[in-house]
């Protein structure tokens, strides 16, 4: 399948580098003939299963996988008020089987509470049942009219992992919600991608949800993402779906929900954060190749080479890392581009002057050239893939910080804004927050902002100059 | 989540006990509000996953996975007329985006050709690149308008693994066909599920194929089950999509392929064949908990045989079993009672005295009861686990033995068919088809048929007399 022709464009020019990197590293291809909707090549897949499988471990210590239905009728999807009005233009609906017209037309999942929480309150009986955890990830729809992007903005959001949580009280909901933070906290630092946590203004969180902390990251173009998502659904879906439980004390009581989501957003922030010029650059937990090893064929002693290829490759297997020899009849240099291009973090050479000495060639992706002693390779794997993934975190949130720009006037802000995030203090009033939008041309994103980068040192609101606290603006995607 | 209230039915009433274990097991809800579509408790889930990581595991030797849009628009689907013809009764149609109607309808895949293969026309340039065989697991849905039933006959397919191979030559995708059939047999043999292979008559073969050969089992009802069906596609659709490629001499060739799938309807028939009147026997392989260690806590040695079922239970974690251990504050009855319905292959009784004796007791799903020493206990698990699987198969294969009856006469034919298969002599022509169909009640689903219990002892045609080969005759579900 692999393409040629042409280089990768440098990655300063954002835009061009992340649409030609998808398939030249064989992660998308946008040649679907479906607006909005991609295909998954091989490599782009085994990097989505690592990814979500990283997931699924944090998930699986106290959360259970379950799996609920595609399709909502159009009756049940219908009923929570402020949640429709906010998917309604982005819903599509199937109505007819063959060649008949249903008598109920079906919503394709944009979200699933209204498929779920039918079946909760069925689940739901008493105090005893509670917390109860579940997630599943599924595809979802959302009939974008907007410009469309290949794993940031979809039609089909092939991998959206939520989970939807129920509780005693709104205070069980809410540590809940906080749970989820640290959850999603640590698989982004898996992915070496650093995030930034705030509170959506009350516009801007999610249809039905008494508040959503939003996570988000800042792409190389200054634009941000928003990554993962945590909604305090308060009690307003058990009203309307009628999960109950029976307390203590023999009473029926109204349950408390919390939702969250991680899309395969997580995997544009991976490609994004970390690419360079020369493709991919992959944390050693989810690549899908984290280890190449390219035998040096010269003269007379290939096939002693590649013995001692195979024999790495076993031990380190053994050591349990996914590792792959090329040993295609190509120049050292077109493997080493090959495997570049798709982000194996360490290349591991063998030539016979590397037998003689009983040593190897180590190489990282980020270009760091060592010998490594042949005794004891997985040891040293070992350590230079967790110093490999410490390099990458580290620069990652020194760009983080760097993007991120305290402001006191808007002038400053417009300036900040080209490049990443403003930190305005804000006094919390929507018309202060609709004029420093309309001026500097960004969002509000989000308000109890947390980062080591943004402490709050008071001060009055950029726009009316009442006592203000911290809240980022950014432009998203 | 557990529900209360009355017992399973008795498995001799194979349908009520289908219906009411999935539930009762917690395999899946049937309550979901629309026709055909259920959802998956957790407990059914962990079994999901289970069953699909040991077809990945098979399949990963030497394909690849990725993934392909759900939604097909109608200009592609249209293209190839034997394949619409088979599926445009039951096909969703997506026809409306927000409040908008859309362009061209977007089918739901009710199986993904004409998705992906206009994709391999981009993808397959030369001779080089064959072949290419890749898989997806993915939802399907088909408009049923029979009787649905779960994981049988379902409106959502919610776990279709679907390969889809392309070759340089007939022959060349004829051999994947074998590779294939010999592949689901390994499967079905982790799953210790009895098959029976089969030529499905041309009037019976996968819409656009040459050739279609089908996997079956017999169900506990004497009905067939079809569990796997690979396909011969000729170049149909590779003509209709214009995959082609370069061959050695340099000329374009179109190239042939073949396709081959496995539903759910794979844990339907472990569900089927191996449970019993206490509910689930999960095969080791797939089985979500495999070892379940219950403390016998009497009198003041509670907190020691809490201690003794830890250090089991991690020493069974080391050696890679899924375990649980069930300290709730329940009489031992009732947690023996919930595993066994949950299908646990193994339960381990820990107490005062095992613990004096310096041993354990261990209770197979299938009630063989054995003091097994505490020393070298994981060892002693892989072993009883092992004989474990090897009765699930031999009593499996013994029912499927049993159950497939040489028949010479339509009134040996109609009784045959009332506990399983018939096998009767057909000359090929489809009026004896008919003839034979008609008379019988029963489908005629396949010759050359590949099991060690019918071979071609030749004889005349059951209905004209002319010489005939043994066809296998049945009522599929």
């Amino acid at each position: 399948m692999e393409e040629e022709g042409g280089s990768l464009p440098a990655k300063k020019d954002f835009s061009a580098w992340y649409n030609d990197i998808l398939w030249r590293a064989e992660v998308m291809d946008v040649r679907y003939p479906v607006k909005g909707l991609y295909v998954w090549y091989p490599h782009g897949f085994a990097l989505r299963r690592a990814v979500y499988q990283s997931l699924r471990d944090l998930l699986d210590v106290d959360h259970q996988e379950a799996l609920f239905p595609l399709l909502i009728p159009k009756t049940e999807f219908m009923k929570e008020a402020e949640h429709i009005k906010g998917f309604e233009e982005e819903v599509y609906w199937v109505t007819h089987g063959g060649l008949t017209e249903l008598d109920i037309p079906l919503a394709l999942r944009p979200t699933s509470e209204t498929a779920i929480y039918p079946m909760y309150a069925l689940w739901v009986r008493s105090h005893a049942d509670l917390p109860m955890k579940l997630y599943q990830i599924v595809n979802t729809f959302r009939y974008e009219t907007k410009h469309t992007r290949p794993l940031i903005r979809l039609r089909e959001i092939t991998s959206f992992k939520e989970a939807h949580t129920v509780h005693a009280t709104w205070e069980d909901a809410e540590r809940q919600v906080e749970a989820a933070v640290v959850l999603y906290r640590a698989f982004y630092n898996q992915l070496c991608v650093p995030v930034i946590v705030s509170r959506r203004p009350d516009w801007d969180k999610f249809p039905g949800a008494d508040y959503t902390i939003a996570t988000d990251t800042v792409m190389p173009d200054g634009r941000t993402l928003q990554i993962g998502t945590v909604h305090h659904l308060g009690d307003h879906f058990s009203k309307t779906f009628d999960i109950t439980y029976e307390d203590q004390d023999g009473d029926q009581q109204y349950a408390y929900q919390a939702c969250y989501g991680i899309s395969e957003r997580s995997i544009a922030a991976i490609i994004s954060i970390h690419g360079d010029d020369r493709g991919l650059v992959l944390p050693p937990d989810v690549a899908p190749v984290q280890v190449v090893i390219v035998p040096i064929i010269i003269g007379k002693r290939g096939e002693e080479v590649l013995l001692h290829a195979a024999a790495c490759e076993e031990e380190l297997k053994q050591a349990g890392f996914r590792v792959r020899t090329d040993s295609r009849s190509l120049r050292p240099g077109a493997k080493y581009y090959h495997w570049e291009m798709r982000g194996v973090p360490l290349r591991i050479e063998i030539g016979p002057r590397d037998i003689d000495a009983g040593s190897v060639v180590s190489v990282t992706r980020l270009g760091e050239k060592n010998p490594m002693a042949r005794a004891g390779l997985a040891g040293s794997v070992v350590r230079m893939l967790d110093r490999f993934a410490a390099t990458l975190r580290a620069r990652a949130e020194e760009r983080m910080k760097e993007s991120i720009t305290r402001v006191t006037s808007m002038d400053e802000a417009v300036s900040a804004i080209a490049s990443g995030i403003a930190v305005v203090q804000w006094c919390g009033a929507p018309e202060c927050a609709e004029e420093v939008e309309r001026i500097v041309d960004a969002s509000i994103l989000g308000t109890d902002v947390r980062s080591p980068y943004i402490s709050d040192t008071g001060g009055p609101c950029i726009v009316c100059g009442k006592e203000g606290k911290p809240a980022i603006l950014g432009r998203s995607y």
